[in-house]
């Protein structure tokens, strides 16, 4: 397998991408007001920068599936990442965060801007949130449309929308429970078991489980396939959010890009906070999260808390036994090669970003 | 005309928004969390109890230019609904607003539950604002879905599509300007100008245009018919907006449903105020308006300022001015007696509604 038909589909993607981002900003024509190119503007940075996972992942299935859709995976991985987008931009509403990725969110940049052109922060902030909620809708609806007027047969598509919503409709739910859980009283045991299907249902569904389906789906094939890759896809996916939790906490902040203090001081309640709500350490711990003016001592002393507690090693051992499982999913359900490989390479990865050892299973090629 | 087709529509369109609202209810299988069902309900109970306005004038549109397509614009009847009540959802989140038509918004009733189970009101109020964007945002995506589904052959779908897409472009801008003359400072001409455009955006597009320009593309209309249908789509709507605002201050509560004092307290920036900032009534009437403490004196002195500085006659007659102009239109453009009828009947009920007179005209058949 070489490199060069993977990179030449990226790219398709990524034009894709900007095609539909000119697409949107040409759309209601000329407006009497000036507020849609502030919206769509918006949006199109959001979308701009991101990593492209979710497209990458849609495409490898494909192709290692053997799909010859082409087109159509381009179209649909494209309205993947518009999908993620849309998320993430009312994401930082419903959180109120005005910054991603260390540059002001949607709704944070457009209250900065308000704020600036002599607005109260009230106004600023509510002006912000409307934008942001406004801008999310339009992406998903570009998204929706992408999809459906995508170059694969009918009977296709109409899988891939039904896919696409009851997609939409766990991670909604998901998103409604993590809110729920950050409000709430903190009931140990409860929040860690719901911190774990919040993981499944906000990030895994959408992340893993829709990009491996919708590839698979593109390829024509076998319910089998589609079932292991559900199955590998829900796995990767809590892997993949608990090690996000700890980056979150333990990561470099040169390379994770986001301050290692921004979890602890919103007091997120992430699996390792709810994990840590269960040990002796957590009455030392609490009074430490949610503070506003949290500085490096205070988290180097939650950091230890954390590791001495054991929250950090439990977290780890759950975040590896996801990976593994998922990895021996994949050779368990005797999946193409070419798909066990492109696995287990997101796998390695994110356990590298991780700076996690790699799992201790019978190994795969990679 | 007998009125017994258009019943069998009426009543295939409540039975398919019903048929979207228990598949949405069941889609995402079973979650290990309460949280969908929670939201589902919500968004569902929002959708009962319309008046079913938009889909109403689709189907009489698209019967009215002869349309054959009975299955499919029932079907997108049905998405029209609810794409009006994803937009009602999110508009009362972004307005703060906890009742609608009397009864708790989606954001209103679940910060309510939240609030009786034991939350603080911040918290109760953040959770109930995820709830009603995320509702809102599984209303839009049904609604794109029933749309890209419908029965109508391929072409039609896309041209649908594009429509839902550009006109949801058009509103989001509208909703976004909306937001911005509400919070900005007052400005009298410009706001005035601006508060008139954002009617078009806003309400104008979605709620008159979109129905009667799916109507008639599902009714293979010709381009003359549809570019006529947006005129009077757009003009139909400006009035209809201009005579919800005059309602919304000196409507009969027991008639209209809403409170009169609630615009007034809101200070809400309609066109009627916005006219009312450019007159001598100004300096009495701002400092009444936004005040959550306004009771019923107070109410009826800022209905006097309206009236007797002339801000209720110019909304009337600018308000009969775009009705009269529709109903002009239509018979300009020669289009089929049937359509101009029922777009007649639209205006006179408008009308009759806001207990204003007749518009002065030759006079169309009704």
């Amino acid at each position: 397998m070489t490199a060069s038909p993977h990179a030449a589909a990226h790219r398709a993607t990524e034009l894709e991408i900007q095609r539909l981002l000119r697409h949107g900003a040409a759309l209601p024509g000329d407006l009497p007001l000036p507020d849609h190119h502030q919206l769509w503007t918006a949006f199109s940075q959001a979308a701009d920068g991101g990593k492209r996972f979710r497209p990458a992942l849609l495409l490898s299935t494909h192709s290692a599936l053997g799909g010859t859709r082409e087109r159509a995976a381009v179209q649909v991985a494209a309205a993947l990442e518009l999908l993620h987008t849309a998320l993430v931009v009312q994401d930082d509403v419903i959180d109120g965060d005005q910054l991603r990725r260390g540059v002001p969110s949607v709704s944070g940049g457009v209250a900065a801007d308000a704020r600036r052109a002599g607005s109260s922060p009230e106004a600023a902030r509510r002006l912000g949130e409307a934008a942001g909620i406004l801008a999310g809708d339009l992406g998903l609806i570009a998204a929706m449309r992408a999809i459906a007027r995508c170059e694969a047969p009918a009977p296709v598509v109409d899988r891939l929308l039904d896919l696409f919503e009851s997609t939409l409709h766990a991670t909604a739910a998901g998103e409604l429970a993590d809110v729920r859980l950050q409000l709430g009283p903190a009931d140990g045991h409860v929040v860690l078991r719901e911190s774990l299907a919040v993981a499944e249902l906000k990030t895994a569904l959408y992340s893993f489980q829709l990009p491996l389906r919708a590839g698979a789906l593109l390829a024509d094939a076998s319910p089998e396939v589609l079932l292991a890759l559900d199955e590998i896809g829900c796995l990767l996916g809590i892997g993949f959010q608990l090690l996000d939790d700890l980056l979150g906490v333990f990561g470099d902040e040169r390379r994770t890009g986001k301050s290692a203090l921004g979890d602890l001081r919103e007091g997120k309640r992430t699996a390792l906070i709810a994990h840590a709500s269960t040990t002796d350490a957590w009455p030392a711990l609490h009074p430490l999260l949610g503070r506003a003016d949290l500085d490096e001592a205070d988290a180097r002393r939650a950091r230890e808390l954390l590791t001495d507690g054991g929250s950090r090693a439990w977290v780890e051992d759950v975040a590896r036994w996801h990976l593994s499982s998922a990895t021996e999913a994949a050779a368990r359900h005797d999946l193409p090669p070419a798909l066990v490989t492109a696995l287990d390479l997101t796998t390695h990865q994110m356990l590298r970003a991780a700076d996690l050892p790699l799992p201790d299973h019978e190994g795969l090629p990679v």
